[in-house]
């Protein structure tokens, strides 16, 4: 793809809120939702707040985060930090080192604040602080939580 | 949050690819990769092949894309576009409308291209020249294909 073409598109990320969690750092942070992550809240960001518009307490949803403490320039892995695991290239890993640090949590969501706007969410992994770029219904989520 | 840490955030997306497809603008595009998406190629950059190393053909993979066309502005819409729908926050659906449209697709690795590095998928419901972001081994795979 020519140089040109990239240059016109818009490739920067807005931020619609903030994970609030007890996980202070990457050291404390489970390595899957299903390793004792704790209950969070999300800070939305007001000026998302009618995105939020029909949010149903009790469903699943897809929450898309920012790994802001991830090296972007890392390409390959030993899985879970073991050096005795094979070195792996980080697309067949859910590393959050990889070129776009985007993590991918599918959670409940427990309860909705009005004001200021926040969503309370069961298990999620990431440390406090945490950039969230999405939320997604998800499309398969009658799978029962793990 | 405040400004100044924001300010410190590298919120900048790397483009790791490119999908080359058959379906050239958001009118052909099915909604759903399961609504007919054709198979594409995915074009990388050789920057990151090296992160491509230990993909599987055979495996289903997690692509994310950006959907550079959305409306980033838009926070509620009738979904699938039919003003018959009631109006919902776009959290609540799978619109490419949102503030960061974000695009989660299954697919499966079909074919891996070395030089110039690629990636055969089926069934990718983008258009042709969408950036691709990243590729995520997906940890639910053993569901059929839809």
């Amino acid at each position: 793809m020519n140089s040109s073409l990239k240059s016109r598109l818009d490739l920067e990320l807005k931020v619609i809120g903030w994970v609030r969690s007890s996980i202070k750092s990457p050291a404390q942070a489970p390595k899957q939702e299903y390793e004792g992550a704790p209950d969070v809240w999300i800070d939305m960001e007001p000026a998302f707040k009618k995105a939020m518009h029909s949010l149903k307490p009790g469903a699943r949803y897809l929450i898309l985060t920012w790994l802001h403490q991830a090296d972007r320039t890392c390409l390959q892995v030993h899985p879970r930090g073991n050096p005795n695991n094979p070195l792996m290239g980080v697309f067949s890993t859910r590393s959050p080192a990889r070129p776009n640090p985007i993590g991918l949590h599918e959670v409940t969501l427990l309860e909705i604040r009005d004001s200021p706007p926040g969503l309370h969410v069961d298990h999620l992994e990431t440390i406090d602080g945490t950039p969230v770029l999405d939320i997604k219904p998800c499309l398969k989520c009658d799978l029962p939580p793990p």
